[in-house]
């Protein structure tokens, strides 16, 4: 039977979600795990289609300074070259004997000169050096100055400190089932107005070619007041849902995604925050059901949140389910 | 009588508060009054679950300076070392004798170096020294790039200047009472587009075990246009609200918490700001009413806003509310 | 004929505008012609109720530099004195003999720490001469990073480049009279989705006492796609007007105000802007309408807008308007 | 026939636009292709109708660096003028002989002590050269610190990294016309709740005189959810549509524009971006069709937006449509 018919035809298709109908273009996923759409820009410069700047805000940590530490080796390796083609004895102070003693305090002296320290001892003489030497402190003082506008963009980049579970499940929920997925907060901020939508795209036979074709799912909650606790996205599977006719094999066989969008408002950046993920059918887990991830402190006097506990899932019977159901 | 049957059955029971339902997991209190959830992440490394930046940015002022004076002192320390280890004859420039002396000028020579002031009385000499004193310049530069751009966030970060009664009075409202909360702005900000959202939380029992319920408390008005004066929000005890049947016991002996959550649009800071804080059944004054916070100025020409009378309240009579009413 | 009598029974009261209700409150303006509200916080401490870094952000450009220059010397001034306690033998490299020579060299050595410098010639010589260099290094990497950051602050904080016409006009309006007013973009920005609100406040006399009375003024369009040549601001004087019933003399002697709101997208801010500003009655000019202020350029491919005559207005005849009206 | 005629008496006529309805105004355009409005300001001082911050931020990158460069370069031949002046004997450290080279050494040590570098083999002695000096190493700080945040500004700035194809088409669609425009974003940010709004201004005659009439445009969809590949913006010609009854000559006679106006939520700013272009009838490709932009990957895993392919588009007919149509 062809999955089209079992879609349930009074699911709300939706057409404007951004991706292309044509399953040819489809690319094995729509969203990546991380939230990211897997495409790829061609047809324009490397340095038009990303932005330096952000690419650089989003480095990791330690990349991030091994760039400078380089770029730092780099440019006063140049600059050293050139005082020494300007000539050593436009030095003033110089304490070296060999030609490499030379080169290093050449190098060194525009170390000096590019952190501003100056210390003095070896100091430019003449219009050549001193000339280089104003030029170095300027491009200095500079790249001193990209880097503290790149620290603070770093800091302050408003992102979402939210953890998805690792799994959509198809759990049991009253006396039907519903898809659900975790989503927790794991940074000491506080997220408000947090608002979520879910899309699925699946790849269907229609008249006798394939196509993309994207439904909304309605959700128990579209939105909470505060994204304090852990928040279970359920897309209860009723008589409007793509899903209704579904038996296990085809949410095995069919090829398609639940896509997750979430928008809030973060109180530490004052900021709205948007996060996305994906879930592709592969990675729904058909009959289980999330274990409760916070309780009461010992104490008593507050709630513990356990953020290694947001995949954490135990089996549930949803065979009931699976039974043929009439729809128009 | 159960307490489940006191609330009045009319009252909008709301779920998407962002805390769970199950009073097991009630810590004492769902948000406390700095209004931050009670809530602690766990099963998550110290760093992730915190984020150093944010939290550098809600140091109080002193602390902060302290950090950085204490960070100064410390690599300085380390990189005064260093500089002995490597050989105090590699530096130029000593008029020390004594090794205690010689380890002050190491000192302060790192000091020289890490503020790049570099005097250069005392300069390096040699491979070693002179590479760690160019490593000390870069280091110093980027913890200097960090700071200001600690300093910008301090500075920028958007807050809401707005400050709270401590108390939330059950005060006579026209013919019937109501619940009322005063909030001040503080600061020479302009708030406009304010808008109040408040909800309480009970602990009841229900079917023989005990849950949190939530409800929303419609309020006399959501919003005001500018935040200029005190803004008293107002909850009428009408037919509708969950506390419509309530004693005076039934305040007293619930465990329960009004919360409260304020957004509004900050011209100081062109950004939208949001605040919230909580009032558990014990803040509630039975029977008191709000003095006037703000008046004329003596010169007739301005309003005066006494901030010191915030919290002011006189007893007003309520026992009239306490009568048995009928519900559905 | 009581002014409240007179005030059109249609027109819709408003009562969350952030003012009291109460006329013993009004010290003569709502809101000053800034824009900001005409009070004035006590019982809290001057520091609390100013935001520092928010005073500095919206000084003139020359106080500011002023206020840095005058810093400057002070803090130096207070080294030079402390070096100069400590011993003037402790800063070597000194060239002066008289004591006023030293206080200067001990000064111009300050300075040079300060800004970091560190020429070398004077140099500080032991511990103590050295640790107080080290801190004031220190101190002064530390003011250079919050200056950036107010520097920063200064420029990017958004502001809404928006000019308001002087007066509100009385002004003909199709078969009937309107009160306008008009603002105009006067930087390079691209405001869009501007929005107004339009709010009355009137002193009236009610049951025997007088109280403050704000009504929300219906407009002719209260958006703009784009802000981009001028905008006038037309609250048509219809059956629901407040003024339907009013008189020349009306408007000459009754104690009001009208309160304009604005909010925009400023796209080069990429932000919301605010502004407000406000009319007494006093300064509405009965019987006039606004010249244009936008033509096409001599050269037919440009629009000219011409910023000198935003309040530009010739006399018109409204006479007609105040005639005997019947309203319920 | 009249223009005004030919103009759907269906379509919705909008006012709001920010732009005259006084084609005495209208300077050949509206909006120039890069989403400025066509307007110049007059009657108001060169640095009250530009915003100097707004205009470094805009320059491309060589001019703004260049700025900075000569700026460096003329500070200090000021400096080193007054220094001169001042008595070069106040210089000490000096090794040049002409005066030539005494200007050079004043320039470098301008050039060291406003980048703070401070060798210190020339260093100022006497009142005057050190107040001086002093004064630089302020001046030089204060410099960097407003380039600072001049960089973090250019960086920081949202901007909608969105392409628009450079002519709109008259394209078949369903069994009508459409007009197409398509965007596409071209750096690595995803941008979401894409919103477009499309108007046309076009000059008519009407009783006898020329006017600005302005028209909203429906459109096939108003947003989107993720702006991920190419967007074409379509505004279908139906019954309600302005164009409805248009032959080829009226677009190709008719003095017009298409204003298009898009906002979107950019994630890699968090904020949130407008862009604006316009298209003159001029520009409206009659008969045409896009060619697809976008495609799977040979390896199949990824989904390629060519975005060279963006203005790429194919003939097509449309001449059925220019059939004479009943409307009223």
């Amino acid at each position: 039977m062809a999955l089209l018919r079992k879609i349930n035809s009074k699911a709300q298709a939706t057409i404007n979600t951004g991706f292309g109908v044509n399953p040819s273009d489809y690319g094995g996923r729509f969203v990546n795990k991380s939230g990211k759409a897997n495409i790829e820009k061609s047809g324009i410069g490397f340095f038009e289609k990303m932005s330096l700047y952000h690419t650089l805000l989003t480095l990791p940590t330690w990349e991030f300074f091994l760039i400078i530490f380089i770029f730092f080796i780099v440019i006063n390796l140049l600059f050293a070259v050139v005082y020494l083609w300007i000539g050593v004895n436009h030095l003033g102070g110089l304490v070296s004997n060999s030609a490499m003693e030379k080169f290093a305090e050449a190098f060194f002296f525009s170390c000096q000169t590019f952190t501003t320290v100056g210390y003095g001892r070896i100091n430019p003489i003449g219009f050549a050096t001193s000339t280089l030497a104003a030029c170095e402190a300027l491009i200095g003082l500079l790249s001193f100055a990209i880097v503290t506008g790149l620290f603070y963009g770093r800091f302050s980049k408003p992102k979402a400190y939210l953890r998805f579970s690792e799994n959509a499940l198809l759990a049991p929920y009253k006396d039907i089932t519903a898809i659900m997925m975790r989503v927790a907060p794991f940074k000491n901020a506080t997220l408000v107005d947090a608002e979520a939508k879910v899309t699925i795209g699946i790849v269907v036979e229609e008249d006798g070619k394939t196509a993309n074709k994207f439904f909304q799912l309605p959700l128990e909650y579209n939105n909470v007041n505060a994204l304090t606790l852990s928040w279970t996205i359920v897309h209860p599977i009723t008589e409007t849902s793509p899903f209704y006719n579904f038996t296990k094999e085809d949410f095995e066989n069919t090829t398609g995604e639940i896509l997750v969008y979430l928008k809030a408002f973060d109180d530490m950046f004052s900021n709205t925050v948007v996060t996305r993920t994906s879930y592709t059918f592969k990675e729904i887990i058909i009959g289980a059901k999330f274990k409760p991830m916070y309780m009461r402190s010992s104490e008593g006097n507050k709630t513990i949140l356990h953020m290694d506990k947001l995949n954490s899932y135990i089996p549930a019977d949803v065979s009931y389910s699976f039974k043929e159901k009439n729809t128009g």
